[in-house]
């Protein structure tokens, strides 16, 4: 019996009582570093040091065994060889542990995987949970838990970082040091047998003195759950990801890394955003939007203004912004009358506002303040280049004073500083007084990009999940009946009838199995006409050269006929062919692909991209985690590069989104709620005019492994 | 008469005399920081000091005109007010100066182009070229000599800057002051007038002691002499861009600061490419280059080796590696064997190379003996990250005391080391030192991508210039008629025989003016055919309904007849309609787009990409600037993400690349021969399998506004 992790996930993060066991007297050894660092630490709680040869460690008793503990005990921590593991995990059951912090290594990261699964099983079964194993511990500064063997100070603030890497948590504790940004918590997931990084985001989540989240992440499991999380504490606070393992070759070394199987870094791209996560492109750049979210206030909209004294690296400043997706304010005329006190002849109001390499530091204060008390400009990008008159003089007056003053009011304001020593040495010092001052335009602009996606992300409304009735029962007896011819995958006469099932339309079809049934379908559906080959054997049918298209008349249905047959037995020469089916000629229209599919990663996931023989071309593809409201599947829809098709270029008309998103909304359905389905493809479903619906043109059904997925 | 820049251009950066006009007792003046600039920094020609007023200045007899010094003048540096320098110019000229140096601004860039047009005129009528207006002024440290007004000093080294804004320039100066790295040289051009970055490249390329080039652009002129230099420049030695105004509003901005119209990106990124230049994302990411090719070796292959104590962070850098192209080792047996000595149990001997969390320092050294000394192995990215066994301690040992190995080997190595204030001090002063070190794993695998790429363009063969014969004449005619006739544009019937002349395919197609001809021409073709509207008046057909396709019989001819004439009428209602054209219905194929055209950046330019109505919805296209060589072309097509289609996709056959490339360097013949033609698009190109060849469907040709283009 699984206690529900929201219940109980708070005695993980401040426990009344932790046993450390495999705590050890002898300096240099992790089971001494960690109940030194507990007791350091100042942690409040009682500390139970656990040694099978007892004594005393560290001024505590020692227990031999965790059962000789008199007191109820939150979490156990383990420091002990992995073959002892096990049995302590057992011990630690039966003594009503609430949760295993197993730092120990050697699981299923070196192939171990059984003894892992086994530790897991046991712990659950007594209503125990398991972090790790192979992992850093935890630090927690709610109740000043240092239950790590990081021989380094840990400084308290308000990130709290979960990540799946132990070796690069202790990175991060030293560049959250270094960056003088302080940590609520840091949590390592490691090898994730049973909690993870959804458990740990349903404590941060409510913990108020996080006010950001940093995850690092190499595979994705559970992801259905992490998505759910996800999405509630993007809604809170900003929660900034890098995940590795996105290249091809990144994806086998996390593989081989932490016995997790990174998904497709596409997948996870769409789905992170779709979240709300903030995904970095490097740790650096992760560490820099952390300091900036949680040290400065959220806009109250998106209009920027960049004020510079050099045009060139204005430009530098708007392309950053559009990178970053910051949105420069333009209202000409608005800028010039506010700005125009500020600057010299020969500046520009425009955005950027160029104050010119006349302007001294003190200039700049003209401007601040011109943006400071306009109530329609939101944030301030400040670019600030050495030149003869701008040396270094009242710098700090212009930087310090005014950023003060911007952070009262609720707008953010981000500098950044060009030049020699002077400035580099001063941004060094403001920095480390969390001023948000960079060297480079760039990584100022990141920042601010980071925040203004947050508030994007957070004030955008949610609406009512998207459904349709369905005929669950109906589908599902087609997948028994597909199961029990022992096939992997419906039939395509299977797959339209789960689409007619479904309410999307298809071509009217029917099936032959001589060439004179195949004249008469013919005329009955009326000409032209697509003939196919009908095979369990023949996946692929253009391949096998099983399709022919636009047939006129009888005779042509005759000649296809003969060539289909002769082709396909060319091709797959052992091929139980069962006849061919012929189908209405599609109209031409946008041919798109919709697809949806039980993501390992993920679980139920849907995708829609441009169709036809581009898609493997092309990629332009996006996808999405289900649920989804209906504004979401248009979001994923508008994100294809191809979009514009569906707007109609060249003239012509609009195409009918709402019928593609009805699909969509359909397939989705059919994959969370029809059990033994894995993948539902429909490539190309062809899309009319707005009002003219869409027509699925060929459907691909493949079955679970597993009838329970 | 100009003369040939590459004759002089010495005498701008090695002047054997200068004069300051405008040279002032004044501290404070810019005319008395840019003389003290020159006697301080111990230049060692002649100095003059000009100012009406006579007298002496900073020990100088002052001249009150130019005229008034009796020896010869190299350059004249002009420091007076915009008003004055017209009048200076001309008294430079009369003097024979060869280069004037026109710091003054208030010329084009604040709209006043005529004034800076007729300094030019003056200048180049007598054999004098000008560097500016509008800039920081030029240093050159080959004769110590510092013509600018920058007040602070200026580190001498192997770096060569160009700058089209002084206001980054002297940004530049100090970041590259505070990152340890000296100049050659630093140009500032500002309005670009007439000396260009072409000129100045043309001086670095043979400059020895300029190991790298940083070129800062924002707009582009006379980019087709740039190309050709830079393709020279970038075979010798490093060049790295940074080009703003990528943005569409940065575009906007750039073009209101120096009154150059920046180009397309898209054709900048490309032609940047093709030309060996190294583009920049950032100002830092740029200087972080050109200090890692400056000093350090360019290794003799592309095996590069990640060696980490990291699991998490040896990904990190794998996915950095396939981010900036830098090829992994991946022959896993030969990494066994050299590998294992040095990797400890549980660690991994594939790339990235484990040596797990119990590595200290010094267990690296082993390691990079192993890659140094082994000849398959050409480069190493090692991640450090801080551990409780890696504190610090032998650190610069394995750092300092290996990379002096490694440059000596010629092998590149370059360092990340991820933690605390401890590491971070030791790259802060490592850096200092010059050694190739960072704290995130991106920054370090990016310079380590400049220099691979640099490898790759330098040691790529350069093959002949594809061209072939044409009848420029014939051509030029079809032009002169169309020019007469007052159009901007041929008609698609010229287009056609544009097509004939040059030996492109096109579909045979013959006018009618009657529904009577549309029938007769129809049959004479043979079914099915396509009609199109034929009228000057008409340049998107489709958009107009002006495009009939598949028409089958007599009766479908004469349906299309009307109702394309009715729907151009409603359209277009003044049109003048000279009928329609019939052609073969073409048959299918894989529809690409190839143009050719005047770049007002880059000169002549050629395009290719998917054509069809994707062309302007997927945007895949790629550019090359002209001349260019049959494997250049081939690699632009490759370039393209739809290139699949034409290796052919499911069970197709791979289309008619070189018919295609044929195509290409047909087009680029035409644009680069013919006088009055500035744009040639074929859009669809239809390409059929290999052997058969492709089809011009549709050929659109623009004429220049001038007949000298």
């Amino acid at each position: 019996m699984l206690i529900p992790h929201d219940k109980n996930i708070r005695y993980l993060f401040e426990p009344r009582s932790v046993a450390v066991i495999g705590a050890s007297a002898d300096k240099g050894k992790i089971g001494n570093t960690v109940i030194w660092n507990v007791i350091q630490n100042g942690y409040k709680g009682r500390i139970f040091a656990i040694n099978p040869k007892g004594g005393e460690i560290e001024g505590l008793r020692a227990y031999k065994r965790i059962l000789d503990v008199n007191e109820e005990i939150d979490v156990a921590v383990l420091t002990i060889p992995a073959k002892f593991v096990v049995e302590s995990v057992k011990e630690c059951a039966a003594k009503r542990v609430k949760y295993g912090v197993v730092i120990t290594s050697g699981f299923s990261e070196i192939g171990n995987a059984a003894e892992e699964r086994k530790m897991v099983e046991i712990a659950n079964q007594n209503g125990m949970r398991i972090l790790g194993p192979n992992i850093l511990g935890i630090f927690s500064a709610e109740c000043s838990l240092n239950l790590t063997f990081v021989s380094v100070p840990i400084p308290c603030g308000n990130l709290g970082i979960v990540t799946q890497s132990g070796a690069l948590g202790l990175a991060m504790i030293g560049q959250a040091t270094v960056g003088n940004i302080g940590l609520s918590a840091i949590v390592s997931v490691g090898n994730k047998s049973d909690v993870d990084e959804a458990d740990l985001l349903e404590y941060l989540i409510s913990h108020d003195r996080t006010k950001v989240v940093l995850m690092y992440m190499e595979g994705v499991r559970g992801g259905e759950r992490l998505v759910g999380t996800l999405r509630r504490a993007a809604k809170v606070k900003p929660v900034v990801i890098i995940k590795s393992g996105r290249s091809r070759r990144g994806a086998m070394a996390a593989a081989s890394h932490t016995g997790s199987l990174a998904g497709s870094d596409a997948v996870f791209a769409d789905i992170i955003r779709q979240s709300g996560g903030l995904r970095a492109e490097s740790m650096r750049e992760a560490f820099e939007w952390c300091k900036f979210l949680a040290n400065n206030p959220l806009p109250s909209g998106e209009n920027t203004v960049v004020i510079t004294n050099g045009g060139g690296a204005g430009v530098l400043a708007t392309d950053a912004c559009e990178k970053y997706d910051v949105k420069m304010y333009d209202d000409l005329e608005h800028l010039k009358t506010i700005f125009s006190p500020a600057v010299p002849e020969f500046g520009s109001t425009k955005n950027p506002i160029d104050l010119t390499g006349q302007a001294r530091a003190d200039d700049y204060t003209e401007a601040f303040h011109a943006a400071l008390t306009d109530p329609g400009i939101h944030s301030v990008v400040v670019v600030m280049c050495e030149s003869p008159l701008f040396t270094g003089e009242g710098l700090n007056r212009a930087v310090e004073g005014n950023y003060e003053q911007f952070k009262k009011a609720g707008k953010p304001i981000i500098f950044s500083l060009l030049g020699g020593k002077l400035l580099a040495d001063y941004v060094r010092a403001a920095r480390e007084r969390n001023i948000p001052i960079y060297e480079d335009v760039c990584e100022a602009v990141s920042s601010l990009g980071a925040m203004e996606a947050f508030k994007r992300y957070k004030e955008e409304p949610e609406d009512e999940t998207a459904d349709v009735d369905l005929d669950v029962k109906a589908i599902e007896e087609i997948v028994e009946e597909a199961r029990k011819d022992g096939r992997s995958f419906l039939s395509s006469h299977e797959g339209q009838q789960v689409m007619k099932i479904t309410g999307i339309p298809i071509p009217s079809s029917l099936r032959a199995t001589t060439i004179e049934g195949a004249i008469k379908g013919a005329s009955a559906i009326g000409y032209p006409v697509v003939m196919k080959i009908v095979s369990g054997d023949i996946l692929h049918k253009s391949d096998a050269g099983g399709i022919a298209l636009d047939l006129q008349n009888d005779r042509e249905v005759i000649d296809a006929y003969e060539a289909i047959m002769r082709r396909c037995r060319e091709h797959v020469p052992n091929a139980v062919i069962e006849g061919v089916e012929i189908s209405e000629m599609v109209k031409p229209g946008t041919e798109m692909i919709v697809g949806a599919r039980i993501d390992p990663s993920f679980g139920p996931t849907v995708m829609v991209g441009l169709g036809g023989i581009y898609v493997e071309v092309m990629k332009d593809v996006s996808f999405r985690a289900l649920p989804l409201d209906r504004k979401e599947i248009l979001a994923m829809i508008k994100e294809i590069h191809s979009y514009p098709l569906l707007m109609g270029v060249r003239g012509e008309k609009t195409r009918d989104i709402n019928a593609l998103v009805d699909v969509v909304i359909k397939l989705g359905a059919v994959i969370r709620k029809c059990r033994g389905i894995s993948d539902i493809e429909i490539n190309p479903l062809v899309v009319y005019e707005q009002g003219l619906g869409v027509r699925a043109v060929d459907v691909r059904i493949m079955l679970s492994k597993n009838i329970e997925r």
